[in-house]
């Protein structure tokens, strides 16, 4: 097992390891947000037939030849045309029919006039314009040609994707499956939210937020609850959860006397790849993966923070692609920081910051104490600014990266018309 | 009722007739992506009270001063402190505690000494350093102090929030409501994805298009199904969506003969604010109000592009300001045209685009054709470019704005590190 690498190096070992999902069969309304997993091709034009743009007559554009308002022409009113009606009949030279938007064009006519620029007779009508050939007509497969590829695979299905599906009559649609992710806290020291805090005891918020991060990226947590610091217990938690696609448990993965996660995971088949991160917060993270079909491991510290920001890193971008996204990683933006940093030379900082956007440029705050218990940070956080490994300061004034996390940070407070 | 209003009165009309909700209290676990509609005070500490930071020796500093490898310091050893425990002794001078990460610092003991610094003779511990009093101790209320506002009414909810609100003991949260938004489709020639196509028939996509809109964006969509061009029809399917706090309805809006929409509901008690703004697609567009506890009503136009736009302009910042957001706008970026774009004065349009990086800029490609029955166009799109009202043309390699409607656009397909 290696130990000491660098956040890129563990990054490469997780991506390597955490496969692409197959797919799946959804009802095309849940569609949204998923990735597509098959070509779409339509099995039809769209519009299915040449159809009216507008209301007003259907006409054979060689009769108007010259008309103006001054020199109308008059056609006879053969019959009307409704939206969804089968046409009856034909339109010949010196012919009409009154129409409808979405109404199907009836043969011998090619273009419609608008009702604005006819005048009622009864069963004949005055035209005061020219129309050319196809004028307010929309034709078959103006849209979508039949046997054509509509979407491909890898698109993220958005709202004109599902309207897509919906006229070519699909009902269901093939997407990449969204892994299930077993979480796992274990503590002696740990309660659920409505637990008893005597003896120090302390809620594991952990399950909750690293819950929230799944659900936030479209994976599906399942919890499975906080095992005691016993090889036993945890044995027995972590075998539920040996069937989902992702493991994640908190704490024990340390050096210390009580730090049981590896031995047990190892135990139950689980081939460690890394532990031991060169970054802060987040050092005593472990990856490993069992064989086959059996789920990629990660081990996160148990401290709030160090597992939060263990699993942004790692497992986001891994579960990003087993869905089947093209791209893994949060927005990168590059800031100016507002205050002054130092620290020692060894490990790349994740510094939890807030931005102000001046100008045309964003400013970066720290916010407020980084210690890796302080979930409030966490909280006000926008993003994380990226302090290197070998760097010992960064001055204010000074440019840096960072990962933008408030998907709201981009959102404008104008509509930019 | 007015009209030919410019896309920011309308906008402005919308926004003023449209409330923020109230609160509704939901499982703290579900509040992921809601709005806060209450300060969050903490009632205890975080932590609860003083633990160690890390496995070691609970000490007190003052029997250390002037510790070293070679000048090491024998302290007896009373007790264990496992984490989750009642603290059984107290620390005198001249004694330690063995401790474990997470477990409470007993009475008489002021800082932690790590295992690594030390020595175990069983009964005994040598120690090799000095240590300040505080050091490696988490002290009670670091993180959170009692009765503190640790989240505003207003913010956005986030899986460091959920954390938070789990370790403050909090299993439920007030968040604005989402707002249900009634939809429901008009016309003789629409069927249900699954319907005949047979006589010009085509499928009545809009809802779905629409109802993923919503869904995007965190609303409810409620889909009252396909009205057939009659007011008696219309007047049954809107009465079904009365309760709803916005009515969308698609088609029939426009100043055909089997245009219903506005009078129907006009009779159900609908005012009508305006009708028709200046753009294109989407000129065709209602919107009124209900008086009292009655839902805000937007009639969209029917043509597919032109009712997505329409909503995305108007009905998406309104349904943003009801859930309580700050932001209720998409994304707006500068980009330079890669092609010449004309067009007559007087409506603002909104030009479908593609966008692609190059270099520190965004270039903005046209996505085919821009008709307003053209689907495909918006399935491509990643965002839509402002050609204002009174240009005429835009030149390759000129500026424009652009809203951004492609989630993915922002992320990046490097860590940043």
């Amino acid at each position: 097992m290696k130990t000491q690498l660098t956040p890129a190096e563990a990054l490469k070992t997780v991506l390597e390891a955490a496969p692409v999902l197959g797919a799946e069969t959804v009802a095309a309304r849940d569609g949204l947000g998923r990735v597509l997993a098959e070509p779409l091709v339509s099995t039809r034009c769209l519009p299915p037939a040449a159809n009216s743009a507008m209301d007003g007559y259907a006409v054979r554009a060689a009769d108007l030849v010259y008309a103006s308002r001054a020199n109308p022409v008059e056609l006879e009113v053969r019959f009307e045309v409704a939206a969804g009606a089968v046409v009856e009949g034909e339109i010949k030279a010196g012919e009409a029919a009154r129409i409808f938007t979405g109404a199907p064009i009836p043969p011998g006519a090619d273009a419609v006039v608008r009702q604005e620029d006819t005048e009622d007779l009864g069963d004949r009508v005055r035209v005061g314009v020219e129309v050319g050939a196809g004028e307010h007509v929309r034709n078959a497969g103006e849209d979508v040609r039949e046997g054509e590829e509509v979407l491909s695979p890898g698109t993220l299905l958005g709202p004109a994707d599902l309207g897509m599906l919906a006229s070519l009559g699909r009902s269901v649609v093939a997407v990449h499956q969204r892994p299930r992710v077993a979480i796992l806290s274990s503590g002696d020291e740990l309660v659920e939210p409505d637990g008893d805090l005597a003896g120090g005891r302390i809620v594991s918020s952990n399950s909750y937020s690293i819950a929230a991060q799944c659900r936030e990226l479209g994976a599906e947590p399942l919890y499975l609850g906080i095992a005691r610091d016993s090889p036993e217990d945890l044995g027995r938690y972590f075998r539920a959860g040996l069937h989902a696609d992702v493991l994640v448990s908190t704490a024990g993965v340390s050096v210390g006397d009580r730090d049981y996660v590896r031995a047990v995971l190892q135990k139950l088949g689980c081939t460690w790849m890394f532990w031991g991160v060169r970054m802060k917060p987040g050092f005593p993270i472990a990856f490993g993966r069992f064989d086959a079909d059996g789920p990629i491991v990660f081990g996160l510290p148990g401290n709030p923070v160090s597992a939060m920001m263990t699993f942004e890193q790692f497992a986001r971008p891994a579960l990003r692609k087993m869905m089947g996204h093209g791209a893994w990683f949060r927005p990168v933006v590059e800031v100016v920081l507002g205050q002054r940093l130092e620290k020692k030379a060894g490990r790349l900082h994740f510094v939890r910051v807030r931005l102000e956007r001046r100008g045309d440029g964003i400013i970066a705050h720290v916010t407020g104490s980084q210690g890796s218990g302080v979930l409030r940070s966490m909280t006000r956080a926008q993003g994380f600014l990226i302090f290197p490994a070998e760097a010992t300061e960064l001055r204010a004034g000074e440019s840096a990266s960072v990962q933008v996390l408030d998907p709201a940070f981009f959102d404008s407070s104008e509509p930019g018309f």
